[in-house]
Order: structure tokens, then C-alpha cells, then sequence
């Protein structure tokens, strides 16, 4: 299957215990292979990794042209049904999967996931490295700074607001002469000299001469004013701690900005943009480029102002010159995975990055890679907009299903993290459990029809009964026509409990793949939308807002309407109500407004009200993290 | 004098061009050692060393155990003069200075600086890894993530702003029953436990039990209800980017929040507690305690509420488990170089961090370190924070002198960033230099009232004649009573360039050290103000607000007036007045405003009008940085 040299693999034994030990005491107790032995098991070479610390290294894209004639391994994704706000275990399942598929089946495999956000980590939802016997370790650093990259992006996107308002504050204040002379400067040789980032703007004007004292005055002032309408800024500012009393705020009240204030708002790192950019692009070129077409605002004329316009985009560039390079980490059994780019499928597009998973394929058989939430959400955005950014044809689908959140769509009691589960949930109950199971029927339709076959992954809970499992099991492969189902004990277990699992994937992985997209890109806004909405979430239809209507209007004249659409909806639901659980009948889609990331490539419509900075509870998640000062150990990370 | 066994030094030979091309090109045309090689060549252990890429590292703390009983090297810093906006070259001096020592006079040298804050490195001032052929390489990373310490400061401080804010909400509609079941909630075994860090305020609030459930009702509200008063809120977020439209901003105006809306505003990462606390801390412990110290406002009843109160500082400490590590880098001629804790001695204390220095110590003959702006800013408060925080003594202080700021403080015209100078300083002028010299004599003057030599490095610029170059270097020794005066060439020529002051500053360190502290702590807060306004500033006296008597007073009644005094003052006029040059007299200070440092250690006096936050220029230095798409090198960089 793969052309690469192979270097033995060594798998990393389990010390299975019973009962099951905290995330982290697991992940502390378990042996670490150094990062230098995976990178050269993977077949990298010494100069194309670099280390952080003994178990962090990225790796740099060059490798890609190195491998450009290798062979590309098989393509799997994973996604589940709708979740409850507890999540189903979709990274426990792809790390378990992996772990089954390379230290037991012997395959090179490679794991593809997101960054966790230090806001959810410190905030609700404690840390994403999976969980149990199926985890990327060492969890903390997965769990915390990893090797800067979501930093980096916070400070590439606060670099282009900041150039925003401070430009609109110097032009209000300066003659079109002064600008000039400001932005373009003589140098020391006594002349004018346009910067690299300034020649973007004068190509893109038309105006074919190198010598600034060539310009018209009119040209001078194009060139130099931007003229930005306050009003119509949509680049937020981007922080990665949950901090609820950022999302509205005021800017500009300082003593010397007066006058110039305006509100606006701070959204989580993971949401912006730029991460949607790094997920997103194919080369440093590439990066360069999307920077340069983000378009933050119009002018008082109507035109996009762009980050190229701004001057910033090089900066940015460099800004993320190492983010752009996957993170190498490892399983607990030792297989190798690549964390890169940023989760919330909700309101961003939530998968992990084209390039990991292009050098994961040249690396591996088998690239396991995990979109977020449940497959109206990640699944839809990673074939509509991913696959279709990388040219990528995946294999198989696997869809994490588990009995409790089906007995939620069943009509089972409101599931509520941090409380304890109703005993519907710990308690056998064939009928809740019957009446959700639709919910995974539309999930395993949904996949099929985009010509993939479906692997159910049955994740297995403590209290769940045989007679429950089998439910579940038989209804997605006689009911869903999924191409397997698996009861999964990773968690329990490693790898040894996604066995089953793991031989259906390879198996359904040999099938003819008839990969199509749900919808062409020169649709209409509007027409891939409700697309979405009806084929995807089961609506009956689309409702917009005025300031929707408007917008939609203006990025179609602007040009961005060939775009695809990434939906910022609730993964709580089939629809856009969080409440409605199962599938929902008879609902409308309401779009309250829309957003265009120009540089990423998508437009982003906000289905009703979506936070895009989560908030802290009354008792956050840090309560419990500490350093235990005798061991020099994180404790209470989850 | 070192009792290390010393592996063999190498020496990177410079490739000395002339005209001396840009500070990036030179870097980026220079040899780098691997920085295991750095590490070896100081007798670092490998398991001491964690490697970011293959030029970076981080040295563990744990190197302090092994060689605690190891002779300390000789403790230089360097200071400067009144400097002009463009900088004296401080830094170049620095590493040149250390060049020369290690590279040229075959000693075990070590160099100690401060990470740059992207803010001025994206605004007015570029980067500072010095410049020529003295600087710290590679001068990108230097200057742009490093190994992530500024981004950890950020997130680490952002947490608790997040926290304060959240808390007051949810205490705002929340029953003293409600918050207590929501903070200690009952666990798996259905009993009910205190956190690690709740722990600490009941134990701080005196109360014995281990057991919840022990407390009364007014115990339970006590513990649980931090009641903070929003109006005494002094924890501000930060960020490293210089974004002015952040000084003065309104929060909570999300749906959500609102009611709870407050005034507030963002400083720059690097003039953060935080930082001063890395900067300050002596062990990963006594950072978790300093962190748990910090005071974030007051409660209505007016007691101090804290990190620790919050049940956060556990969390800040894990965020900065890594940043507590000093970073290795190395100079142009392979000297090893430390790199931590961040800039802005006006605003903050802008001092590298005590644990770089303690480590330097142990490893080098010669550790040279600096303290940011003039004598009267970063001098002042290495000897009265720092030392006195870490218990060493220093052995020399190096002043840098130039020309050009000395005709300034002569009554030159004015020197702005950016633009030309006037010829005034590029044509020789013997008068006015003349009337410059008191400045550099009140310099020499402070630092010799600290009981330390002072060796006067005249960093020569190629305009400077030698009648000029000796007026200054006569006037250090003979007029000033400085040990030893020399001109240096080190940004042309590299060490070789600074030889003649390497070798005045080690005979200097061969001196007796008759190190004292300016003030004892036990003085008033008034009383220390005043001593550095009289004896540092030259001040007639000192006025407060009405503010600042309001808070000196509540300092005082809680506790907090035996901390040292850390002044927020411009750093372009031994007065609070940037516009007064020279020696200034007949001038009182006036105090706005007072903040309390708890978790750093210092009170904090603000002097007259002092951002906490730069401002972006009309072209910002980010104007000129890209990608080389070509060879993927980073341009623009100065």
C-alpha cells in the first residue's frame, strides 16, 4: 500500500487498570516514546522536524515535496450523531481507532485532530485529548500552550485590528499630503520607496509605475486614504480565554482616542478567521495570500478594504510562519498523531488542518481524521469546504453513537453537564432508546449521500446493557444501511476495545469511494444555504433577517458569493434550535446575519443567536487545576 | 574563579562586511551553533535542556540544585544614560560587551536580556536583539514568539480578568445557598469536598474544618461570596500587541451581561504583574504564592481580594509552568545568551528575570545583564526591587553614553523617531556636547551611590569625531569619578569593537563591592517616593492626588506599604517631564495615581501622564515585514 520505507514500529504497552483512573493519572503513568522515535518510525527525516521539548516537534511542509509520489494512505473521518452537551466521546473514538488500527493491526496510522482551546479547557469542558485508555499525551501540554500555535493566531488577528483603528484615526487627522509623506517616506537615499506591502495596494489600484512621485495627487490619495466606514467593520478582536464580559464591548474611550470610539466585540481565538485560514491552506504561499484577500471592512465607496490594503498581511504571515506546521505528538500506545488548527464546528468550521492530514496521507496506510460535533456540523463543513480546499476524497465515515445521548432523542430528561445523569440514563430503557434511534438514521443518510460508506461506532458506557448496544448496532446497518457497526470499548480498554471497529474501517475502506460535493460553488448564497438547510438539517425553509438580506446583496455584488457557506448553528440540534432534539419537523431556518471570511473562503451565516465567545461558569474548571509543587505535576486537568 | 569544568568554547568568527548591511541581513548571513552545542559548551546537562527548534532552548530550573554550591560569576549591568527616543544602543552594548569578554578574552560570559514585546516590534521601535554585529540570534524568533513566555503572560492574566467578571455575575443573581452547592458541589461519592485552591481561602478565612458541610450559613457566605466592589477593580487584561483603541474600553455590553457594564482597559502584556512576578520569582513555588498574593481588587467591605481568592492562581501557575524557564540563545560570536522576562522600565520594572541571572551565575565568570531605559529607570530598580529580591550583588555598572543623546540633553534640537536628524549631531560640536554632560554625570553620580564602579561604554557612531569621543570619555572619568571610560565599536566591528571596555569592566569587577539599597523597606510609601524623587530625579519635592493619597492611605491600612517602590515615570527626562532635558531642576513630581503589585512585590506610583499601552504610527514597523516566499526567510525585520 505505501511506498515509504518502513521503520519498525514499536508499540507502547497499556497498564490497564480497574476501575478506570482520572484522564491525567493515566496519562502520567503511561511511558512516552521521545518524539524523535515517532518522527523517525514515521520515516521523517532529521531535518524535517523540529522539537519542542522531548515530546512536542513540528514538522515542516517540506516533506510534502519529498513525498510527492508517494502513495496516499486511506482517508477516514470522524463525526457523530448529535451530541449531548457532554459529547459522545468523538476524539476518545478516532484516538482509540488509531490505537486499534496501528498498534494492534499493525498498519501505519496516523491521527488528525484539533487544538483544544485554553477557554472550554479552563472553562466547562476540561481537556480534549480524548480520554480514558484512548488519549494524545502528554495531555497537559495537548491541553495548554501545545507549541504556541493558537497564541500565534491571537496575535496575527489583534495585529490586523489594531492597524484598523489606528489607520482611521491617523486619516482623520492628516491632509492627503501628510499621509503620503507618512506611508512613504524618502528613505536614506533621499528618495521614495514603495514598501513590498504598499505595491500590493498600487497593482491592485492599476497604477503600473514603482516611483511614488510618478502618482497623481488623486492617485496619492487613493493609494494612502483608505477611508474605512467605522460602521461596517466585521474583523473582531480574538482572545483565547473564555471571558463572557468581552463579547459586546466599547473601544476608543481612551483620552486620546476620543470621539473615534465604537462598539465592537472580542470572539474566541478558535473561532477567527485566521484559524479557519491555517485549517484551511495548502502552502505558505497560500497563507500569504488568504491574509491578503481578508477583507475587514468596505470604505465609505462601497470597497473591501482588505489586510493587504492594511499593510499587515507579511506581518501576519510571519506572525504564523511556524503555526503553519503540523504538531507531532503521540497515543497512548505509541502511534502517531498530528494536532493542528482549532475545534468549535458550531461556529467555525471546526476541523483539524488540510496539511496535517496531506502529510498524514503520504505518511500512513490509514489517516484518521475527526470533524467536530455531529455530521450536520463538522462532517457537512469537512466535505463542503475542506475537501473541497484540499482536493481530498475520503473513504470511509465513522459516526460515534451512544445510547445516552439516542435516549436524549428519545425524549429522555435534559442531560446537563455538571450534574448527575437521570437514571433513564443508567437504567435500561429499550423503548427512549428506540424512539432516538432516528437521529442516527439521519446522521448515517447524510454521509451516504455523499457517496461514502458509514462505520457506526457504538461508544460503550458503563450502564449500558447488551440489549441496548444491539439495538443500536442493528438499526444502523438494517435500518441506516451504515456498512458496519461496532460496540467500542476504547475507553476501557485502548485499542484492543476498537477491534471490531477497527477491521470494519478497513474493510468499508476498500469500497469504491463516490465522493460528490452537496451543492456547485456558483449556487447563489441563498440557494446553498437552503440547500444546507433542507438536505442537511430537515428544514422546511430559510428565514433572513434584513441586515442578512443586505448583506447578501453586498458580497454578491462584491463578488464573494461563489464561495461556500460554512453554518454557524447549534450542535445541539438537527436545527437551529438547541431544544429540538431527535429530527425535527417543521421548523425554518432563521439567518439573523452573515459574515464573509474572503481569506478562508467561505461566507458564514448565523443561524439565531450563536455565542462566539463562551463564557465561565460559576465554578470554572480551573477551580481544580494546580501545580502539585512536590512533583513539579499538573493536577486536575480533565 | 569558576569551579565548573569547562567544555571547550567556540568562538563564531564574524564575516565583517562594510557598510554594515542591515541588522537582518547580517543575522541572517551569520553561523549558528546548534543550541545543544551552547548548552554543552556551559556545562548544561542534557536532561537540563528542553530544545524549541534547533536554536532555541528553555533550562531547567532543576540546574540551580545541582550547582548550588558553585562560586557565583561577577554581576554586571548595563545601564545608559537619559537616552533619546531612538535608544543609545543599551542592548548592543550588552551582547557587544559580552562578545568581547567571552569570544575575544576567552571567559566563561553569559548575557542576560529581556524578551521584546511584539507591540513596538510591529509599531514604532522594530526589534531588539540589538544591532550590527552585536546581536542576539536568530533575531526573528528573538523578536517575534521566542518560546511562547509573553503569550503564557497573556493567557495566565487574562484568566483571572475573566474570572473577576464571571464571578461578580454570577454572584449577582445567585442565593449565598445557590453559589455555595454551585462552588462545592457534591462529588461521585456524594459528599462534598474543597478544592485545592478553595482550601485556601478557608483556610485564609480561619476556618479549621476540612468538611463542607461543617460550616454555618455566615461561613458559607463568607467563603463562597467574594462580594467584590467593580469600582476597585485594578486587574486589567493585557495583550502584546500595541493597539491604543484598548486603553480605555467599556465591558459587558453583551446582551447577556448587561447591567454589569464597567469602565476598564487593556496594557500591554510586558508592563503586566505577571510578568513582574517572572521577572521577580525565585522557584516555581514562590511564583504559586506570589500568584495566590496578587490583589485584584477589593471586596465592598474593603478587604483585599486576591488570586488566590478566586481560585485561579493554581490554574496562572500551570500557564506559566514552562515561561518560568529561561531561554537559550546565543550572540553573532556564539556567546551564550539567556533571554527572559520582558521591557518597559518606565512602565513596569523592566528587568531580565532573577532566575536567568541566578542560573547565569552559577555557569559564566561574567554575567552581564540589563536594566532598561536610564540609570534613574531600570538601574534604580534593579538594585531596589531586584537585588533585593534576590539577594545578589552586583559588581559593576556599565553606562552607555552617546554623542548624539548628550548635545540633546545640551539643548539640540529635537530628536524624533523617524525622522532625519538634525546636523546638529552629525557635525562635530564641541559646546553643545559640553552642556550635555551633566546628565551623563548625574548617571554615574546614581549609580555610585549604590556603592558600585561604574565603567562608561561611549558607543561611538560613525559622525562622532574623536574631540568629541574624548570630551565625553575624560569628562565620565575625571569629572565624574566613573572607575574607567571607553569608546566602543562593537555595532561595527563586533567584540573586537568593545575589547578596551571589557577589560575596564574586568578590572572593575575586581573591585571591592560596597552594595546598598537606596531605601529601607520600612519607610513610609511617601517617604520612598520622595527618596527617589530627591535623590535620583533631583526633585524638589513630591505631590499626590486626591487619588493617590486615597489609595497610599488604603495601602497602608492594608499592609502593603512595606514593599519596595517601583516608579511608572517617562524614560526621556530624569524628570516626569519628557521635554525637560539635561539635569532638570526645580521640579516637583507629581503622583496621579497608585496601583498595588502584591504578587510581584512592589507599589507602583504612576508619574504624570504614562500609557500602559503604546500606539500604532501612521506606518507601523509592520509595513515592512514579509515572507521571502522564495526562501520562506522573514524580511523587514530591523
Amino acid at each position: 500500500m505505501c511506498a515509504l520505507k518502513r521503520r519498525p514500529f514499536t508499540a507502547t504497552p497499556l497498564k490497564l487498570r480497574k476501575p478506570v483512573p482520572s484522564d491525567i493519572d493515566i496519562a502520567q503513568e503511561s511511558d512516552l516514546k521521545p518524539i524523535s522515535q515517532i518522527a523517525e518510525e514515521l520515516g521523517l527525516l532529521p531535518e524535517e522536524v523540529e522539537f519542542y521539548g522531548p515530546y512536542k516537534a513540528k514538522v515542516k511542509l517540506e516533506v510534502l515535496n519529498r513525498l510527492q509520489d508517494a502513495p496516499s494512505g486511506k482517508y477516514i473521518d470522524v463525526t457523530a450523531i448529535t451530541p449531548t452537551p457532554l459529547g459522545e466521546g468523538k476524539t476518545t473514538t478516532t484516538v482509540g481507532l488509531s490505537q486499534a488500527l496501528g498498534a494492534l493491526l499493525n498498519y501505519r496510522v496516523m491521527t488528525c485532530i484539533r487544538q483544544p482551546s485554553q477557554g472550554p479547557t479552563f472553562g466547562i469542558k476540561g481537556g480534549a485529548a480524548g480520554g480514558g485508555y484512548s488519549q494524545v499525551i502528554p495531555m497537559e501540554e495537548f491541553n495548554l500552550h501545545l507549541t504556541g500555535d493558537i497564541h500565534a493566531i491571537t496575535a496575527a488577528n489583534n495585529l490586523a485590528a489594531a492597524a484598523i483603528d489606528a489607520r482611521i484615526l491617523h486619516e482623520s487627522d492628516a491632509t492627503d499630503e501628510q499621509l503620503f509623506n507618512r506611508l512613504i517616506p524618502a528613505g536614506k537615499d533621499g528618495k521614495r520607496h514603495f514598501s513590498r506591502l504598499m505595491l500590493e495596494r498600487v497593482r491592485k489600484l492599476g497604477y503600473a509605475t514603482d516611483n511614488p512621485d510618478d502618482l497623481t495627487p488623486e492617485q496619492r490619495r487613493k493609494l494612502c486614504r483608505l477611508d474605512i466606514d467605522p460602521d461596517t467593520i466585521t474583523w473582531r478582536r480574538v482572545i483565547d480565554t473564555s471571558d463572557r464580559f468581552l463579547r459586546g464591548i466599547t473601544v476608543g474611550q481612551g483620552e486620546e482616542e476620543k470621539g473615534l470610539e465604537r462598539k465592537t466585540g472580542f470572539d474566541i481565538t478558535v473561532a477567527s478567521e485566521i484559524m479557519a485560514v491555517l485549517a484551511l491552506t495548502t502552502s505558505l504561499k497560500d497563507m500569504r495570500d488568504r491574509f491578503g484577500r481578508i477583507v475587514v471592512a468596505l470604505s465609505k465607496g462601497g470597497e473591501a478594504i482588505t489586510c493587504s490594503d492594511l499593510g499587515v498581511s507579511g506581518a501576519m504571515t510571519v506572525l504564523m510562519r511556524d503555526a503553519i506546521k503540523p504538531n507531532l505528538m503521540q497515543t497512548l500506545e505509541g502511534t502517531p498523531v498530528f494536532v493542528h488548527a482549532g475545534p468549535f464546528a458550531n461556529i467555525a468550521h471546526g476541523n483539524s488542518s488540510i496539511l496535517a492530514d496531506q502529510i498524514a496521507l503520504k505518511l500512513a496506510d490509514y489517516v484518521v481524521t475527526e470533524s467536530g460535533f455531529g455530521a450536520d456540523m463538522g462532517m457537512e463543513k469537512f466535505f463542503d469546504i475542506k475537501c473541497r480546499a484540499s482536493g481530498l476524497i475520503p473513504n470511509v465515515v465513522v459516526l460515534v453513537a451512544t445510547v445516552r445521548a439516542l435516549k436524549m432523542h428519545g425524549g429522555g430528561p435534559k442531560v446537563v453537564a455538571g450534574k448527575p445523569l437521570d437514571k433513564a440514563y443508567t437504567e435500561e430503557n429499550l423503548d427512549l432508546l428506540r424512539a432516538g434511534i432516528p437521529n442516527m438514521l439521519h446522521h448515517i443518510k447524510l454521509a451516504r449521500k455523499y457517496g461514502i460508506p458509514v462505520v457506526v461506532a457504538v461508544n460503550r458506557f458503563a450502564t449500558d446493557t447488551p440489549a441496548e448496544l444491539e439495538l443500536v448496532r442493528k438499526a444502523a446497518v438494517e435500518e441506516g444501511g451504515a456498512f458496519a457497526a461496532a460496540v467500542c470499548e476504547h475507553w476501557e480498554k485502548g485499542g484492543e476495545g476498537a477491534l471490531e471497529l477497527a477491521k470494519a474501517v478497513v474493510d468499508a475502506a476498500n469500497q469504491p469511494s463516490k465522493f460528490q460535493f452537496l451543492y456547485p460553488l456558483d449556487k447563489s448564497i441563498k440557494e446553498k444555504i437552503e440547500t444546507i438547510a433542507r438536505e442537511v438539517y430537515g428544514a422546511d425553509g430559510v428565514d433572513y433577517s434584513p441586515e442578512a438580506e443586505e448583506r447578501i446583496a453586498e458580497y454578491t455584488r462584491l463578488g464573494f458569493d461563489k464561495l461556500p457557506v460554512c453554518m454557524a448553528k447549534t450542535h445541539l440540534s438537527l436545527s437551529h434550535d438547541p431544544n429540538l432534539k431527535g429530527v425535527p419537523k417543521g421548523f425554518r431556518i432563521p439567518v439573523r446575519d452573515i459574515r464573509a471570511s474572503v481569506g478562508a473562503g467561505f461566507v458564514y451565516p448565523i443561524l439565531g443567536k450563536m455565542s462566539t465567545m463562551p463564557g465561565l461558569p460559576t465554578r470554572p474548571a480551573f477551580y481544580d487545576v494546580d501545580i502539585d509543587l512536590e512533583t513539579g505535576r499538573v493536577v486536575g486537568l480533565f
